[in-house]
């Protein structure tokens, strides 16, 4: 399946045929090993996947969602978390590059460094290392999944907190993105896609004048 | 092409042949809307596309970007900007699924304020949405070139408020991501991938107990 067609197939599916796939644990890991093919800053990989798939692990789940059916009803749940301390593994990425012959030896330390006080000091740099990292992560998930026929939807109107606590999730992680996987239900239709903006309103050349809120 | 071999494909390109393809505006918006077809939460798609292909405004982001040369290099760069302000637009979205059916017309106005409130009251809501949804369409974006045999790279190690400066971005907005396009260089050879951690450190099943930092 092309990647536009993927684009193109996968739906925010918004109910579940019941445990309508059996997605075994290792398909899951699979699935996830690949989707890490994504990209990262620094290559830190600042993201880890706690997979639901225990029905009593999806309601305590469902309580943390507004009681959302889809919870209940998909086969499995991968919550994405985003590592808001994914800098401390600078120093491993850097002797990588300094292995490949990237990065002279000399100047690993102060690159270490310099990535490391990038982080410290700007609460939106290590915003967008938990959040934006699981993004590119999840979507590469969810297009891998349509190819394989498996239906998907990423959930994020959670409460942060309750699921931190029901998950044991240490606190340098933020749940970035919940991507739920199954089969779509066979008795409810799926509406048609959300409409889209277009460019004429999302894109802008060379600078942002012009802009109107 | 396969969205696995996309995936693989796709590389954080580090040299590109100084304008060594010709992307024009028309060709770079047909990718950017196709992007759009990521899911945004809520389809609140609150994402702004900067294109930059100007000599002189790459110059001009070059100068918030260590002075990189992939940024003079690329035949073109897409700033994704994330919307904090998104949630303005739930009323439009709610009233699209009024009109399909999804949502009874008498429910609209508590769902609008809902969706508001939920992002009004969270600092991390909104970072979220600023921060994973163009994380999210970046991804495609880049499959999408990949698969049009174009390279990319994705940058995010920036001085966020100097390109809010330079290029005219509105305070409710925040460079999300800055994704680079171009043709390899032609002369310096891609590095091997960077190392990639496996599922037994990434993957965690049922809950996150057993996480070792």
């Amino acid at each position: 399946m092309n990647v536009i067609e993927a684009l193109e197939r996968r739906r925010s599916t918004r109910h579940f045929e019941p445990d309508g796939l059996l997605l075994t644990r290792e398909s899951i890991e699979e699935l996830i090993a690949e989707a890490c093919l994504a990209p990262s800053e620094f290559n830190l990989q600042p993201w880890r996947f706690i997979v639901v798939r225990d029905r009593e692990r999806k309601e305590v789940l469902r309580e943390c969602l507004h009681r959302q059916e889809r919870v209940r009803d998909a086969s499995a749940l991968v919550i994405v978390c985003g590592d808001l301390k994914g800098y401390d593994r600078a120093g491993e990425v850097v002797d990588d590059w300094i292995d490949q012959g990237i990065v002279p030896a000399g100047a690993g330390q102060d690159m270490v460094e310099g990535i490391k006080t990038f982080y410290k000091k700007s609460d939106l740099a290590r915003a967008g290392l938990a959040l934006r990292n699981p993004g590119f992560v999840a979507m590469a998930l969810m297009l891998l999944a349509t190819e394989r026929g498996i239906a998907s939807s990423p959930i994020t109107g959670f409460d942060e907190n309750a699921i931190k606590k029901v998950f044991s999730i240490p606190d340098r992680f933020v749940p970035g993105v919940i991507v739920a996987l199954g089969l779509p239900s066979l008795r409810t239709g799926q509406p048609p896609r959300g409409k889209r903006l277009g460019p004429e309103i999302t894109v802008f050349h060379e600078d942002m004048n012009g802009f109107k809120s």
